[in-house]
């Protein structure tokens, strides 16, 4: 089976490039980015040297695009740009797995609160958010488009969704910090992000309405029929990749730890993605970074009557581009975890 | 005025070697340290080559200490070990400033609750929790040993106990999240502490009953007379200097943020510590690090009804070392910045 | 094929049991370490959490090793320790691919200079050197004990060795100047190697008779039929991983530039692992992270005449655990990449 | 005394200004910046909170800086920039310290052939390169413009000049690596200094004929009266500050290494900012970071008949604005480390 990337410039996309030119399974047939048109895939990605086979970045005209015998595209644009390339490339017949924000969010109001213009909501209904631990299987037939969740939605959603299904946790009060490693902002040529400005640095940014809480409430209240609303509070930390997020929410009165436990193993008993570590032993974003799992614990404090969960991540892996392999590999029939072990 | 200082081999230690040794009003004329007895300061201290005027680590015999000429003692020992000194040299009538555990807390049950043995309740009384900016001046009279807080405390006390007391948060529902750099672990010789360990390495730990909390509690309630319980999340950030917090609390009903900034401009308008920056605006620990400041801000979230506060501080400074030496300046009358800028 | 690991718990080690999981070809049947026998592998090792097949820790005498059906051995073991396992594996008939020093070093005498006593001076005949790039391929049928070279000799033998054997360069005033990561110092619990030491610093150590120079030289002799004093100055640099390597090496009268490169193309055309840049363009450790490649460039300086060479390699894989799985490949007739791209 | 900079809004403006805030002799009462005119210098510079007294950065026309009643400017310029305002500033009748390049070359030709045109070369007979250390005093009296010396070549200068000037070393074969922390590029928005790309990257640039060999080249040639060649390698290291530079350098015939620091002690016994550590003993950037010293010692390598010399400093200290303030103090008649310790 022949893939490609469009836009294949980013962190995420270089990620990507690599996990595709390693895939057993599909040939990475081409990467477009309109900045590295014509060069070698090595010379912009030196990581992947001697692996490319020759692989150079082409322009990316959706018309062309769309004309190739490429079977399935990933879309690693900026939102916007998403939905142009899957209006040509959907029309063509072709699977779509897009890692923008894009088709993510169902309700086009909400987009268009946290994104602006949506340029193809005639593809709403034909898209679907794939988070492939909690998304109801139907996507693998009825999706012509997978939006591959946001890094900081992975990371809340997996822990959270099944103790709020099933009534654990209270839904009021939730608190969620996440720290990301500086590749989380993007391949951004700014100020902000140089070495010597983010380096010993630790900041939160972004507060109050983050763009990628809108995905994560909406697949809350799309999985548990009610509404809730999290406070998020996204961090900045120094280092390259990984996300640690820490959620404080309230236990349901009389609820355990050992409940809690229980609930996500049997969610995710067959998930080989999540891993539950021991109460009180907490994740680390070091341990899983180039893997594509999220790691992920819980303790009860009695002082509070709180949960307090600690999940860890690769944004760029289980977060971003792994994810996307993920979904490429249930979508196509493959074993979940080809070209991700 | 001659200053010495017990146990100079931890981190904290060394900070407060530099800062005394630059300090203009007073002469650092002993440093302990069992284990490095007899090394020149600058052998144990690379940082201060050139600068340490000949001075070597002495051992550090309590009674022998008390028979010298110095006026004012730092302790920069592990709890237990601070507690015995203090009482040899508060009756010498020397002056105490203590950076560990050991007197910041008042209750003396709640002390044996987190820490286990007090080795001089006796001394309790005599002994005072120091947070310049919050602690009203009489202690300057009436104390023996000042207790420098710890740094965790002092980046949610400065930002909270003045809406606490002014009541425009509530006391439930409070949760703190901190950031601290490895240097706030000590100087431990620890697996868990190697470079390669903790770069690229972010994670919570000490979930539930961390030490730090019972004495930001206990400081809560006597500054607003009612007891408050706060879930407090520390972690570990890959950097060497440095914590930031942040602070989700409910805003109380109708409470603006301006009100929330009118408050803290009124407590902290002569406190030369304390930068408010514009909400919006979050402070950043690399901007901290070497200072003696704190930097906070807030923003309010109309969708949860919180406010998130966010503080950055240098734990080896505000949080340890650069604190006990702005209790000094206040303790014997010097201007308080006086060997901090 | 079934194959261990003794003494797994270093960084190599860690890198080679994740290298063995994933590999299409071969079992990892057995991994020992003494401090961690009965310990789930991914306990220890937590980034192989999902992956270790219920693998445990097991304890390492060599007479119940050598008893086993295991076909081939990985030492990870400090040098002294790896000869005495070596020993009782050989005599058993296993194939042993040794990390450690032991081996590396033919002449017994140069041995004992740099490492002291040898625990099996009688094997020494049976094992070989190997760096698969240059060593005659006769080893494969005539070793019993491959030695896989140590990350320092890797990166500086790989550039040079075709230019000493072709006469480029001179044989005097080689300069090599090596910046390594912090794991290359092993996981040792010292001061030295916490992450607050040695963040931000990078120094000079082990200047002047370092032991992987004894190799180093050796294995030039061995080439070039002719005895060459290096000046080698290691360093530590605050990365995990990688190694840069900068040699400082006279060009032989009327030597080009072009001429260097031609030498370099003819002896690596068919190494999947060396990477030749463009003059003028240098190598980065960061690139090479995570791959088993070494990366190498070289400018003329017509203002000394000297040629600056330039290598970058991961310090855990080129330069340990990926060069020993690149040995095993060969060894048993793999593709040489198998497991490692 | 009124002091000013022009151009303070890279990294060695930013700690000039820290310096000079805080500086016991002198006023900080200008500081320019076009980019950032009309904003507060706290701002800009966040690590001055609270210090910088209302300072706002101004525009910065040479002729309104010739205007008014500062007394001393320093250029914190690109070269070219810089020599136009010394002009000005110099025809003006006040004294000018320059941080650029384009007073530390006297040899017109030399400066044309690395840095293309001067744009005042009718000043050069009125510059100085001080070093202040090597530089002999005669400059403080004749000089009107005092040119500071680059981060490399005070690394390699302080320890090579005596040891050339004694002929205890050859003048050929002389090799220099240098690791800079990444505040060495300046604060360069391009992609080659986001934190991403930087962090756990170890890597050579600027290669043969790098700018700061020529100053260096012609300050030993004015030292000893001969020409000497270095082979000069700069390197990039994952650190936000600090150079570790190691020269290796053959002995002259006969010469212990008690001779080289014989020498060293006699040159540099009152020299506050050089600190002499034992043989054997390596420095480490580290140590160095925030203050104005250099660190360095030597070994002799009996096997190669070198010495290897290793030096540590902090690039924007004693590299940079650091060494402009040693240099103001010892033209203003000021203690030499005033406002430095």
């Amino acid at each position: 089976m022949k893939v490609g990337i469009v836009g294949a410039s980013g962190y995420s996309g270089e990620v990507l490039v690599k996990l595709l030119l390693g895939h057993p399974l599909v040939t990475l047939a081409a990467v477009t980015s309109r900045s590295n048109a014509g060069k070698p895939v090595a010379q912009v990605i030196p990581s992947v040297r001697g692996l490319d086979r020759g692989l150079k970045f082409t322009d990316s005209d959706p018309a062309a695009l769309a004309a190739d015998d490429i079977d399935l595209y990933f879309l690693a644009l900026p939102h916007g740009a998403a939905a142009t390339y899957a209006k040509a490339l959907v029309a063509a017949g072709k699977r779509v797995i897009d890692l923008s924000a894009d088709f993510r969010i169902a309700d086009l109001a909400t987009y268009q609160k946290y994104y602006g213009d949506h340029h193809a909501p005639e593809l709403l209904p034909s898209a679907r958010f794939v988070l492939p631990e909690l998304t109801s299987p139907e996507w693998k037939t009825t999706a012509k488009i997978a939006a591959a969740p946001g890094c900081y939605p992975t990371g809340m959603l997996i822990p959270l969704v099944p103790l709020l299904k099933a009534h654990l946790v209270t839904r009021e009060h939730i608190v969620v910090n996440s720290y990301s490693g500086v590749s989380g902002a993007g391949k951004k040529v700014e100020e902000a992000y140089l070495y010597v400005e983010r380096s010993e640095s630790t900041k939160a940014y972004g507060l109050v309405k983050h763009r990628h809480i809108a995905e994560a409430e909406e697949q809350i209240a799309l999985h548990t029929g009610a509404t809730t609303i999290i406070q998020f509070n996204p961090h900045l930390a120094p280092m390259r990749r990984g996300i640690a997020t820490t959620i404080t929410v309230p236990a349901a009165v009389g609820i355990t730890i050992g409940q809690l436990y229980e609930t996500w193993r049997a969610t995710y008993a067959k998930s080989p993605f999540v891993q539950l570590l021991a109460s009180g032993e907490t994740p680390d974003t070091a341990h899983t970074v180039g893997t594509n799992r999220i790691d992920m614990s819980a303790v009860h404090d009695p002082r509070t009557g709180n949960f307090v969960i600690t999940s860890a991540e690769d944004n760029l892996m289980k977060g971003a581009s792994g994810q996307a392999v993920q979904i490429m590999n249930l979508w196509c029939g493959f074993s979940e975890t080809a070209g991700l072990v």
